[in-house]
C-alpha cells in the first residue's frame, strides 16, 4: 500500500469508531497515512492505546501522540474531573451545546495536524466529524470545516506556495449506521475501538453516556451485531 | 485596573519585545488580561520566565503556560536541535520562508487561546504579529488573521450564540521602532524581555540572529538606548 507515489495524509485518530473508519477509508483510497492522537487530559487513556493498535493494524506509516494539557484551560466534563459526564437526557435539548464539548478541540487538533502536514508535505488532513457528531458541537459543522480550510491555506508555506491543503471529512453526511456498514466492508474490527466518554481503564464502555447510546443505535440500525462489551 | 466591568482578553505572551508591548497596550486599554504562553520545545526557557515576570509586573490577572511538544512534529530550527539557527544573510532572500519558521505556530497558539477565551467568556484575543515579523512567515499576514477570525467565529459556542470573537493585532502596521516607542511611553521595561532565537539559559541574547538584529535596529531607529545585554 505504501509506495513512494502514494499521496500522504495526516489522519486524526482518537481510537473511536468514527476516526478508525476514516483511517480505513483513507488507506483504502491509497493514501500513506500518518495518524495523530492527543493525550489531552481526557478521562481515560484506553483510547490512546486503541489508536496506536488500530493505526498499526490498519497500516498507517506512523502514529504520533502529542501531549497537550487541555485540562489546564478547563471548561469540559471530558477533561475536568470536577464536572460529571451527564446522563443522556440532560444533553438532548435542541440547540444546547453539551457540557461534554471541549472548547475549541477540533480547532486545536486540526492546527497541530496542519503543522505536521506541513513538515511531511502532506496535502490532506482527514478528520472524522459527522452529521451525528453535530449534536450541538459548533466545530463539527460543514461551514466550520470550510472556514478552517480557508484559514489553513493562508497559514502555511504550502498555501503561500500555491499547494492547496484540504480538510477531508468523509463521514460528514453519513449516519452512524452508514459509517459502521462502511467500516465493516473495509474489515474494521470495531471491538478494538473505544467510543465511551467514561470508559474504564481497560477500555470497557459504560453503556449509558451519549456516545455509547449513539454507538449501540448505530449497530442496531446497521443490522450488525455490536461487538462492544458494555458495563450496562 | 481590574474591576468586574472591564472586558476580558486573552493575550499571547512569549516574553519577547512585541508581545510584552501588546500586553501593556491591552492593559492600558482597560482589558482584564489573561496571558498565555507555551512551553513548546523552544531552544531556551528563559523567555517563559520573562513572560511570567512581565505578566505579573504589568498587571495581568493570570498567566498560564501550556506544555505542548511541537518538537515532536519537527521542521524548524527553533524546535529542532539538529537544525542550526542561520546567520542573518541566509534568511533575507525575498520570498523565502526562513528555517526559523515553526510550522503552523500562530495557528496552534491562537487555537488554544480560542479555547481559553471560550472558558473565560473573553471576546478578545491579542497577538503581537506585526509588519516586521512578516519576514516571510505566512501566519503573520493581515489576510491570515482575518481568515483565522472568521474560522474562530464558526468554531465556538460564542460564535454560534452570536457573540463575536475578535483577534486583535495592534502591532500589525507598526515598525519595531514604533513598537518600542509605544512600549516606552507605557512604561515597559524592555530589559526584562527576551527576543533572541538562541538566548543563553540566563536569557542573554546572542546579538547575531535575525531577531537580535531587528531588535538592535528598532532601538536605534526609535532613538532609545537599548537596555539589552548582548553576547556580541
Amino acid at each position: 500500500m505504501s509506495s513512494i507515489e502514494n499521496p500522504k495524509a495526516v489522519v486524526l485518530v482518537s481510537g473511536g469508531l468514527d476516526s478508525t473508519t476514516v483511517l480505513a477509508m483513507a488507506i483504502d483510497n491509497g493514501y500513506e497515512c500518518y495518524t495523530l492522537s492527543f493525550d489531552y487530559g481526557q478521562r481515560h487513556r484506553s483510547e490512546l492505546v486503541a489508536a496506536e493498535l488500530l493505526s498499526k493494524s490498519l497500516g498507517a506509516i506512523q502514529h504520533k501522540v502529542i501531549q497537550l494539557d487541555l485540562g489546564a484551560i478547563g471548561g469540559s466534563a471530558l477533561t475536568d474531573m470536577t464536572i460529571d459526564v451527564p446522563e443522556p437526557q440532560e444533553t438532548t435539548e435542541n440547540g444546547v451545546i453539551p457540557i461534554t464539548y471541549v472548547p475549541a478541540r477540533n480547532t486545536i487538533f486540526l492546527s497541530i495536524a496542519v503543522g505536521w502536514a506541513e513538515v511531511l508535505e502532506a496535502r490532506e488532513i482527514f478528520i472524522g466529524v459527522n452529521a451525528v457528531d453535530y449534536s450541538g458541537y459548533p466545530d463539527c459543522r460543514p461551514e466550520y470545516i470550510q472556514a478552517y480550510q480557508a484559514m489553513a491555506n493562508m497559514a502555511t508555506r504550502a498555501g503561500v506556495e500555491g499547494c492547496k491543503l484540504t480538510i477531508q471529512t468523509p463521514l460528514i453526511d453519513m449516519t452512524k449506521a452508514q459509517i459502521i456498514a462502511r467500516g465493516i466492508a473495509l474489515g474494521v474490527d470495531y471491538r478494538a475501538t473505544v467510543s465511551c466518554y467514561q470508559a474504564s481503564p481497560e477500555g470497557l464502555a459504560c453503556g449509558l453516556c451519549d456516545s455509547c447510546q449513539l454507538r449501540k443505535m448505530g449497530f442496531k440500525n446497521a443490522g450488525v451485531v455490536d461487538p462492544t462489551e458494555y458495563q450496562k
